[in-house]
This record gives structure tokens, sequence and C-alpha cells, in this order.
């Protein structure tokens, strides 16, 4: 049996990624690919009831604490979803995974890149993904699509929000076979054409 | 206000532990101590959540996961009991913390013990116990306690407890101004009076 792809997809609320990873599982199915469509924090099972603990807990949550509960639901992700299908030959297509760590809490909220990194090598048993598709937008448009008025976002918020971006853009610097940017303030039917040039030559190598 | 200590109790089960406590616990607040009881995992609040989805949950756990889970419970102990506590004045009594990780499952099942170290500093954020008393016992003699006969046990179970018992006493010698062992074969009356010179020690510092 072929071993699957793990395809990771990531970027801000607004870039577009749900909406991209809908159009690939149609275009992968109808190829006759069998997909899993997943994502994190929370797929399904135990981390569905990690999530409703990060946000129905009526008391304190420490950072730290939920920083370790992020990586517990990664950690189960990988184990019980990601890996079994990836033995079946599954192409997996994963919404959000470790680059949303290092770019939120790393580059976002300026924690230690390097720990980040270790502990998610740790979480994921060493795993990377096939590839990775950051989906760059700027920060006022992202906005916008997901119903949000400048006004109403305080600057440190824009400047939290510039961070993460310019945090995914030095990932894929740092990685560049793995991780690619699509533009996407383009069109949805010319981002999908990216996105496909991107996702089959994954099966050429 | 005086900066309160931070003591911890370790050892196999049936080591005498909470038997130890409780009479240092009456004997503090006799004299006029403010104390506060606790345990690893699940001490309370998300804890108590954390520890019913780990005993309860009907699906596989990976291992992976689970360690990130009591890292977890272990981060927010710190944070939202042990830190206020301390800061407070008290003294914690704490039945089972950072030790029980590196002892049973680095020593017992073999995982990469500086592994286990960093991740244990992340969790306390670099927070040391003033004060770790270990109760060291002989495998056989603390399962007689527990309620289970020899036979019972398998041999790889034997062998377990050994090296976790190992463990403990390497971890002392690492760190021989914090951790102190007790014989715990000893009557209860001759340990508490060991229990109590360890710790009206740390008042004369």
């Amino acid at each position: 049996m072929n071993k699957g792809f793990f395809i990771t997809f990531e970027g801000a609320d607004g870039c577009g990624k749900t909406t991209q990873i809908e159009l690939l599982n149609k275009y992968l199915q109808e190829n006759g690919k069998e997909t899993l469509l997943t994502r994190e924090p929370g797929a399904k099972g135990l981390g569905v009831k990690l999530r409703e603990i990060l946000l129905n807990y009526d008391g304190e949550v420490s950072p730290n604490c939920e920083s370790f509960l992020f990586l517990a639901d990664r950690a189960q992700h990988v184990d019980c979803i990601i890996k079994p299908a990836l033995d079946s030959g599954k192409i997996i297509l994963c919404d959000r995974h470790t680059d949303s760590t290092v770019a939120y809490q790393g580059y976002g909220r300026g924690l230690d890149i390097d720990r980040i990194t270790s502990l998610n090598i740790i979480a994921t048993s060493g795993l990377k993904p096939d590839l990775t598709i950051v989906f760059d937008i700027d920060v006022e448009t992202s906005m916008e699509r997901v119903g949000k008025t400048k006004d109403r976002m305080e600057s440190a918020g824009m400047e939290f929000f510039n961070k993460v971006r310019q945090g995914y853009l030095e990932i894929a610097k740092k990685e560049p076979n793995r991780v690619k940017v699509i533009n996407s303030s383009d069109t949805i039917e010319n981002i999908h054409k990216q996105v496909l040039e991107l996702v089959n030559k994954l099966w050429q190598v």
C-alpha cells in the first residue's frame, strides 16, 4: 500500500483556507483519491473534549497549561488520526497544524520560537507535512472578510496580526521546500489553480 | 509577608506518604502554621477535569498525549494553586510532583530523562520544591501494604517498581540538598520524627 500525503493549510482567519481546502478535496475525490479532512485544535474524539475544556471551563486556565493542552490535542491528533490515515494511503488535508503555533504564539505573542519548535517535534513525534500552503493576505483584507472593521480593532490587535503574517513568511523562508506561499488576494479560481499546481507536484516526486 | 515553603512527598504507593503528610500537617497546624495539602495529578478544578478524562475517556489516548495532559495538569497546579499559596506564605505539602514523572516515566518506563526534566522545567516555570522527602521501601513490602501479593505481580512488574525505586535514589544522589530519603520500613512514629527534623531545618535556613 502506498504511503499517503500530509498537507497542511495555514494563514490568518479570513485568508480563504476553508474554501480552498473544500475545492481541493472535491478535486482529489473526483480524481479517485482517498482524502481525510481534519483540523487543529479539536479534530474529534478526545480533541473535542479538550477543545470543550479550553472553551467552556469557567475557572482560570494558566497560559502554560493551555499550551500543554494544545500540545496534548496535537499529539493525540497525530498518533490516532493523522498517522493511521497516512499509513492507509490517504491524503490528509489539515486546517492548521504546527506552523500556527509558531506563527501565533511565537511570532505573534513573542514566546520562545526554539522552545515551541522543540515541543512541536515532541508532540508530532517528528512527523512533518509533505506540503504546507500558507495563504498570505494583508491584515485589513482578512479583517474585512471575517466581518471586523478596522476601527473595531485596537492598534495592538493590528500589530499582533501583522506579526503573525510576517511569522508565516519567515517560516516559508526557512523551509522553502515544504512551505509555499500563495497570494490570497487573487480570485478563488486562480488561487485554486495554484493550489492544484503545488499539490500535483507531490505525486511527481 | 513571608514567602511560604513548598514541600513534596515522593515514593511508591504503599510507602506511607499519606499517613506522614497527615501527621506533619497536624503538627504544623498545631504550631500555628498555615498549610495547604495538595497532590498531583488532579488536585482540583481543571486538574480534576483532566484526571476524569485520563481515567474515564473510553477511546484510545496516545502515550504522548497522556504525557502532555499530565504536564498541563502540573502547569495549572503550579500557576493557579501552588504559587498563589506560596506567595501568601503558606506551607505547601504536595503528594507527588515532578520527581514522580522522572522516577516512573524516566527510570521506570525508560523514557528520556533529560527530555522529561526539560518538560518539567517548562511546566513548573522553573519552580523547585524547598524540600522533597522520598519514603524509601523495598518493593515487596510496599506491595503487601497496598494489598498485592508477590505472586500476583508479574516479574516485569517487580522489575518496573524496582527501577522506580532506584530512580528515586538516583534523584536523591543528584540533588542531595533538596531531596532527602527516609527509610520507610521503620515505625510510623520514628518516621514522623525524621520528617519533623527535616522540615524544622527549613525554618532555620
